[in-house]
């Protein structure tokens, strides 16, 4: 009988449980979890998530062909160095953590080498966590990076791809300092600038008016706050570098549009970046992504003289405006200072 | 026969509009709009927001008692001179446009003596633009800000209140100041930061790798980038000062945010960080909001003490997985060293 082990069934670990049991179509499968929360053990349970739930990791991986790590990043190398003994000989372990380069590195030192260790990770979740928001078509559509040790066989990695494919995500494969460096830009960069921006509109003096007047661009761009702090801490300590490294070029992102802001006579070259900017992110969200977009064979206008198109009109009008709204506040000006002058 | 006139039938003025005709309880009100785009202007029509389209505003706001004013902030001045021959002596005029001190100072310059005006702007919306978006229940549990002009009557001030709790909405009202730096902080600056950061990973040779591995957090901390440029060069340039002072605000706590994750002795503080912000959130979300907090008849736990009682377990458990995960780094360094001898 088929055993897969999953530790940790919180959001992501109980998730891949229901996927596998519905989709799989292995009917003799035996999905055996544990976790350190036994609440989270026993509702992995009831919803079906797992077969059957044991607290110690080291009796859930005995006989397992496939073992998922799914906790926190930073617990990772002990669950590994307490695992290692009870592996069986030929499974093949994986995880879903965050950031990979530190978690190769223990899988390299804790593991015993008769394992393949590939590393994986889903770019899909909710802020909510634990197994109670499990969905089985939480990967639906999503990437999922995978991150190979070098001594990984072809079965390994054939069989990885057939879980990431089972979950309902496309496999991307890529090695852990490039998978680092990404998702220090596009998912650890906002989760730092959330916390940040919270922090900081919290910290006001004006928080009670602030907080009842905040609607959905506040709510937004502050969701990832919610995070929960064992993730959020695990992934800023196992990326910091990168995190850094991003941190400090959106600084210098923030100093830059606050310089155009702030340059008066550059209010056509402002509203061509704002313009820009909409244009540009519509494209991504209507899906133009990944590498179609350079294709040679299906060259695209180039978007410059697209929006350049659009722009001329909206452009001219929005100076009109300009002028008009700007008239109104010298001559708003030069009324105060007769009255000043009067007084 | 009461008539009002919504100028722009856009997201918003659509939205009043069918709101109006819904919950107002006057039978024989008329409903007349007015919009640049002839598009716009027919959507709204066919959808009931409004009674009847006419491409000229002047026309619209004739035998209006109540004028509402729905377009981009810059573009209001104009509109003001335009409509200030024909509006009724007596007519309210209210607007529903993101920052109030320039269209106060406009309003005063523009408009007629004998009409009221009465700052508005309702704190709901969507990213998505236009009549065809239109939703009676748009602005329901919202708040309002209403920012009346010195020499408003109580009568439009009860007109005003009137219209924002037929929308569904709470009041605030404030001064144009106040409206104008709050606002910065909790909708603009989010704005800027948006289109700041969607900007510069665009902007990265990686985006093709980038823009196909990021998920929800991204998406949502770049969802405003999606806002209407004349909506979002208009809020900029008519909120200019306070806006800079917030992004200069912003990139100090991203900067002390990078200085917490730099230093490699603050492992602890910068959790404690971390998980005092979830808290925080977590309230917040939870409706923890505006000036209740501070009651001191409710007086609740102060938020240190709540956080420490759960943050000691977490902590001690987090700084051992620290000390295991940073082992496995020393150890790694030490055999890379030892190899590197060997050769």
């Amino acid at each position: 009988m088929p055993r897969i082990a999953i530790i940790g069934t919180g959001l992501i670990g109980a998730s891949i449980g229901l996927r596998m049991r519905e989709q799989s179509g292995i009917t003799d499968l035996e999905i055996v979890g544990s976790d350190d929360s036994s609440g989270h053990l026993k509702r992995a349970e009831k919803i079906g998530a797992i077969d059957c739930g044991m607290r110690n990791p080291r009796e859930a991986v005995q006989n397992a062909s496939l073992v998922v790590l799914a906790t926190p990043v930073l617990s990772m190398r002990r669950l590994m160095t307490d695992i290692a003994p009870a592996l069986t000989s030929g499974a093949i372990v994986t995880d879903t953590g965050s950031t990979k380069a530190e978690v190769l590195t223990w899988a390299k030192s804790e593991l015993p080498r008769t394992v393949s260790f590939i590393g994986g990770h889903p770019m899909a979740g909710k802020t909510e966590s634990g197994p109670a928001f499990a969905d089985a078509s939480l990967f639906e559509d999503a990437r999922w990076a995978i991150v190979p040790m070098a001594n990984a066989s072809e079965g390994s990695l054939k069989t990885i791809r057939n879980l990431v494919e089972t979950m309902g995500a496309t496999p991307m494969f890529m090695d852990a300092e490039e998978h680092d460096a990404y998702v220090a830009a596009i998912s650890h960069l906002p989760l730092m600038a959330a916390t940040a921006l919270f922090t900081m509109v919290h910290e006001s003096e004006a928080w009670p008016e602030l907080s009842e007047l905040a609607a959905g661009g506040f709510k937004d761009m502050t969701r990832l706050t919610g995070t929960e702090p064992n993730v959020a801490f695990d992934i800023a300590i196992t990326n910091r570098t990168q995190i850094i490294h991003w941190i400090e070029r959106y600084r210098e992102a923030l100093l830059g549009l606050q310089e155009r802001l702030s340059d008066k006579d550059g209010e056509e070259e402002f509203f061509r970046y704002i313009a820009e900017a909409h244009w540009d992110y519509t494209g991504y969200r209507a899906g133009n992504v990944g590498r179609q977009e350079i294709d040679e064979k299906m060259a695209p206008i180039p978007r410059t003289e697209i929006a350049n198109l659009f722009m001329g009109e909206a452009l001219a009008s929005k100076m009109r405006d300009l002028t008009a709204a700007s008239d109104a506040r010298v001559e708003e000006l030069e009324r105060k200072a007769r009255v000043t002058r009067r007084e």
